[in-house]
């Protein structure tokens, strides 16, 4: 998917979202008994029309067991082509190994785009990089506690390190191909990140149901293709828990998408 | 298994050599037909008397498709309990999901430690130290190129981002539990990582059958308890490409093991 096609969708839909399926066999509905590709066959049908992302992280298929990538492979075939795809493994290693990772996300997974680490430098994120097509999504600042431990320290007595991954990457890889982790818990930090990088897509994680602070993030993050994809996990997953499980993701996601709608009216450019 | 046992090992095998298990169906002998367990089984046979750790990357099995995974943990139970096993996966993400990363590794491919990358600090590496008798092995100073972009740079005017990682981590994990990887182009560089990290086992990538630097390394990097695992992937596995593949790969092992006993008996303390 190019950007110009994310941008149309998000225009189309009058949404951002981004539904992160970290599905969790212990926090389903217990009439699925585990079930976690009917799971997410139902909140995707649930969330379709409001969202124009995926992103399910490949931790939760890992802990599925060996069969956790197939019901992966499945779930991303169910979305099919007009959502895209995030493969969010925070994987990075050199460059052989790299290649191997994106072959996984973008061949044998069928993503759009995969989450990258950036501590080992260029040379472990040219690879995914190499996917003409694909996008990579390099972790940034994140919005946990232990980002203050290494990402806002100053490099060299200059910028702290969340923004030499930025101003570097941005050397590695256009808006075309190259999106940034960017959360904050923080809205007004949004307006720093967005001038050190005015046309990348930052992908926001940590804002949930209540939308907090996603008017704040869109005041300040927005840019004139949006650039923003915000992503919810658990607030839409497990809105509910019995057999309207599906119904209660739905108007989850929907009263996030009529935010993002106002958000959009009044902050795209 | 616990680092008094992992020192003996070492001692009874007069080795740190650590196989990189990152098979590859295109680089394996041809009347193997691309069979990597039975290629897995062959290497191990062949080098079991003169290693003390295997490290399969598991970007090499997820790059086998979705069974991948099966091979990974077939391989990981033939090697059984002598080894020390390393899943080599890079991974890192929030504390909820780190630990489900862990459950993989640990629990469902029966590692004895994982490599983790530090970039989204504590709370992120955290839910690995969790497991108890088992081993979290971090990312400090890569041996590849892209090291130079964020890992040497000063945090905060002060020390490199790969001390810091070091020094901020052995305040989150005993030597018990915790260890690094630290490549280096030169030697001498082991003597300033080891005065950062006197009793941490360091795992040393980047070091092949001609055993460049191997003895600058033991000079510079040993401590009481050897505090080296010494990772030789390429060089073994790929030593011969006929029927006698896993006769030229013990040899391979046996020409680093040799070195490694000579290093042994000349600086170990």
């Amino acid at each position: 998917m190019t950007r110009a096609q994310l941008f149309d969708h998000i225009k189309t839909r009058q949404s951002f979202l981004c539904v992160g399926l970290d599905a969790d066999p212990k926090k389903m509905p217990a009439h699925l008994n585990g079930d976690v590709l009917a799971f997410n066959k139902a909140i995707i049908d649930a969330t379709r029309d409001l969202c124009v992302a995926y992103k399910p992280n490949t931790a939760f298929y890992e802990a599925l067991g060996l069969d956790g990538m197939r019901i992966l492979r499945d779930t991303i075939a169910y979305i099919g082509n007009d959502h895209f795809v995030i493969a969010d493994a925070k994987r990075g290693d050199i460059g052989n190994t790299s290649r191997y990772y994106a072959s996984f996300a973008f061949q044998t997974l069928g993503a759009d785009a995969i989450t990258v680490a950036p501590y080992m430098g260029a040379d472990s994120v040219q690879p995914f990089l190499e996917y003409k097509g694909q996008w990579t999504i390099l972790l940034a600042l994140t919005s946990n506690k232990g980002s203050q431990d290494f990402q806002h320290a100053s490099q060299d007595g200059g910028m702290p390190l969340y923004e030499k991954v930025m101003r570097r990457a941005a050397e590695w890889g256009s808006p075309d191909q190259l999106m940034y982790v960017c959360g904050a818990t923080q809205a007004e930090k949004f307006a720093e990140l967005r001038a050190i990088s005015p046309d990348h897509f930052f992908l926001v994680p940590g804002i949930g149901a209540q939308g907090g602070d996603l008017a704040g993030v869109c005041r300040h993050g927005m840019n004139d293709h949006c650039g923003l994809l915000v992503n919810s996990s658990r607030a839409i997953l497990y809105a509910g828990e019995g057999e309207d499980f599906a119904d209660r993701s739905h108007a989850a996601a929907k009263a996030l998408q009529q935010q993002m709608a106002n958000a959009l009216e009044k902050y795209l450019p």
